[in-house]
């Protein structure tokens, strides 16, 4: 198939509405970000990499994080981690406390902030240390994109860290709960240094394909996590990657994906490639407005599902 | 591959745990089924059947028949049917009214209660005719199952009538938000009757085709839905099939699924097959302990899985 | 005091706000009602009245029966009552499931809907009848009202039958938790026939008197209901007498109340008299806008509170 | 009536209930009082004071501390103070983070957790400085008590801080949806000083006259609010005292009190007399179970009651 055309077509189909979605807007340097940005990189498991728009371009990477540190923590616990953090969608926005206070501070599945918050604590406490969780991550992240320019912006996570009250409440109910090993402010100032994560979609739809090849990056042949944990992370993304709208891109979509508030998502089709766009505006639901028909697009042109 | 041996050793491995669920026990008619029976059937595009266990027992087919109806109604109101219900995962128990209330009175999907009450309506509305609504969806069962002796148990649907007042709150509150076109008492009385439709395995795997082989019935060549609305039923299946256990099930079956409270369970491998699973005793969310169990064996033995 | 004065300063006073409310709409019998018409009584314990507007005017008591039917269950089964309803106030509308769902079937108070039905149902069974109950609520009321003339307006109550979904739902959710005796139709048709009951602002200021005088009806002497429960049902007025704006009622005005969806309030002043207003307009709570403004003046003029 | 014979009355009847409570044990300060601790203090409006059991013994006011921080709010804000919070009973725990959630960080009254919290943010605002606003919540407490010696427990208030993590969470729930003006530490800190003043029954009861005498020290005749404030502290007192027991308390009890989790209650009986019970044991809502007890063997004894 000729995945150039394609997204070409994509790109200009989704341009008239790049102005109708809304950039985040509770950090100055999220809300600065022009709304009127496109991006798509399609990676083929030999390398070839397809781009179309500003793919060289880095942004905030957000909650497509969050799949990152649950590769790490499931490596790490296995399925002990289940004690701490479940896998149900969780029909509630994605930073709604409600569900996590009848749920005695258990969250959901590791794709609501709650849960990330939860699976950082996870990481600082196996590594003894905020440093190392942060630099690991780092690590895992420049290891499946295969490129090590890539970092964390401190403006940004000081601004997020600034705003982040919400964040904060519901680490705080975890350790009410006593499902929280240490101290709420460090916790919560690792999982907003991984938020700020700076990528561009060549390197997202890059480091996607360990988990499109079950497991083992297909370029150097690294195994990150067994054939069934990189099945269960596409799962996982599918049932909850987009918050509360999960139900409604994975019947649009049909692929495995997960969406973070800077306007990126990164999408897995299984056994042939890795994906990701860019698109800053959101729709009500929290993720990329353009980027969501973009994906839609894409898998109504190709027919790629995996329904 | 060998699925006979397959599910041959299945049902071996199960047999311990045929006493740990729990049969519904809400009306006589369910509450005296012997937990300690197991069926499963798995069947092919070319009409190759293997079975084990009772796969001729006929049992209640309850809130499997929900995806015949969801069927029936997308073909009849198409997207728009979207207006009365949602696609997402409730995060909820499967007859909750609390999600109902905060969201008016539109339940989140159409295989909750709630939402397949929705859909019963719609049908009847439709059909103009409780009776047609009824007959159109026995025979739309009869004709994917290419079965003409498949009905529904009236002794389970007046029962189920005379102590459904858990369906009867769910109706009258979408009711009382307009969001129900019919007599309240005439809406739940159908859709009981689709509960009580009675099937074996073998005709439950063999229903399944007409969604594994996205809308066409492989056998008969008839094609009951357009490509993508078969994709996204299956879609639904995976988010929504299994209530608020449907991210667990996704996670460890890895397949399209729909449960019922009668024990019985149908999965679609997607190009492949149709499976059906039937054991009465539930696990603590409503669904087939060993059903569930049964199923997770055969992707973990068979390697099938759409992630 | 000038008792007379001083109404007749409120009914001038709230004149200009009679506009404000919007009526009850949601059947054809109470949406028909002129907006405009107020009404206040004063009954002291030797029968003086003073009586400003329609006070001759018939209106629908709608919630208010709830304290006559709370009476009598009272009286019927003491604090046993306490095993189907509570006494705490709901901090949700009058009408939700959602509490009634989490709290498992058991209605907060006897004042919200739930509640008053649940009551409903306890007479029923104690009554062995429908309509016996329906009649000793009616003899109740004629009793302390002490008038004969007080009757329940049919063609209302029927209207209620045919849009009381809500009410039809709140019974089949307590009937699902096995807290209902009796048919869900047959007691939620009782229900309506109470709330359809039709009186005026002179017969529920004299009927309150028995609840101002704890339990004993200064003018006839009859003891209704010991000391200590009137005390008890001046309270549960108090805390749950105006939904979720018992606070706020309580905060104005400062003396129990109780009301109605048709428009009327009463009022007990403890030891001294009964209050009735009538003003079919409601606020965004479901209470008469001007009533309770009328109330808060009169508690504001008097003096009279019981804080 | 003969106070000191009923009040000796009273203690005598509840020693044998001492044994049924339990203790609060969020913090070792509190956890390792001894539970079979009572004292009861009623102050009339000329001085006179009857106390029975540890009258003197001083412990941690705790919650009832926000009946003074509402009092100088009110004083400083008006009625303005409720566009930050309600004066609705909140149906729901007392630190509750759902109903927060769903009305967008406005308590629902003063005399919660969050309510309370949100109090001493507006304190701290009106007064620029953390230290100032302590400084004048414990003058007033000192002067309505008229006793110097009163102050906070330092091990107290850090050990609250320590272990503060539900209180946490509630402040930056607010603070997301901007309804708390200072840093989240800063108000939590003041707010825990307050809830570790410690004053005995004899100083609490004595501190209650402003309210009992609407306002007005009976004694020094001090103003300290208007009529009207005193009377609608009152009335929060009495619908949103005891958190979700609130109802309960108000129907057993028939008076305006305000309960803390260090065991002790304040009970105002409008123009007679202050009343203060200590009984460390807590009930399931966290009000002190014998100081309830006691408070309706009182009213039940001397018939006082505002009903």
């Amino acid at each position: 198939m000729d995945y150039q055309k394609i997204i070409n077509e994509i790109a200009q189909e989704v341009t008239p509405f790049l102005k109708d979605g809304k950039v985040a807007d509770y950090i100055p340097a999220l809300a600065s970000v022009d709304p009127e940005q496109f991006a798509m990189s399609v990676t083929l498991f030999d390398g070839t990499q397809y781009n179309v728009g500003y793919a060289d371009r880095l942004f905030s990477i957000q909650s497509i994080s969050k799949v990152f540190t649950f590769t790490l923590g499931l490596n790490i616990y296995g399925s002990s981690l289940y004690k701490r953090i479940g896998r149900e969608p969780s029909g509630n926005p994605f930073n709604s406390l409600v569900q996590l206070e009848y749920e005695h501070g258990k969250p959901r599945n590791p794709f609501i902030n709650a849960g990330a918050i939860n699976v950082t604590d996870a990481l600082i406490s196996h590594y003894e240390s905020e440093e190392v969780a942060c630099e690991e991550v780092m690590e895992f992240i420049r290891s499946i994109a295969d490129d090590n320019s890539i970092s964390s912006n401190e403006i940004v996570s000081k601004s997020e860290m600034k705003y982040g009250h919400r964040n904060m409440a519901l680490a705080n109910l975890m350790k009410s709960f006593g499902n929280l090993d240490n101290e709420v402010d460090d916790v919560v100032s690792v999982y907003f240094k991984h938020c700020s994560i700076e990528m561009n979609t060549k390197m997202l739809s890059r480091a996607m394909l360990y988990l499109a090849n079950h497991g083992v990056d297909p370029i150097t042949g690294i195994r990150y996590v067994s054939v069934q944990r990189a099945k269960r992370i596409n799962t996982v993304m599918l049932t909850c990657g987009h918050y509360d709208a999960s139900g409604d891109f994975a019947f649009r979509v049909g692929l495995p994906g997960k969406s973070g508030v800077g306007g990126g998502i990164v999408v897995v089709v299984p056994k042939l490639m890795g994906i990701s766009v860019w698109a800053p505006g959101l729709n009500t639901q929290g993720n990329s407005l353009v980027g969501t028909k973009a994906l839609e697009l894409f898998s109504d042109k190709t027919g790629l599902s995996i329904f």
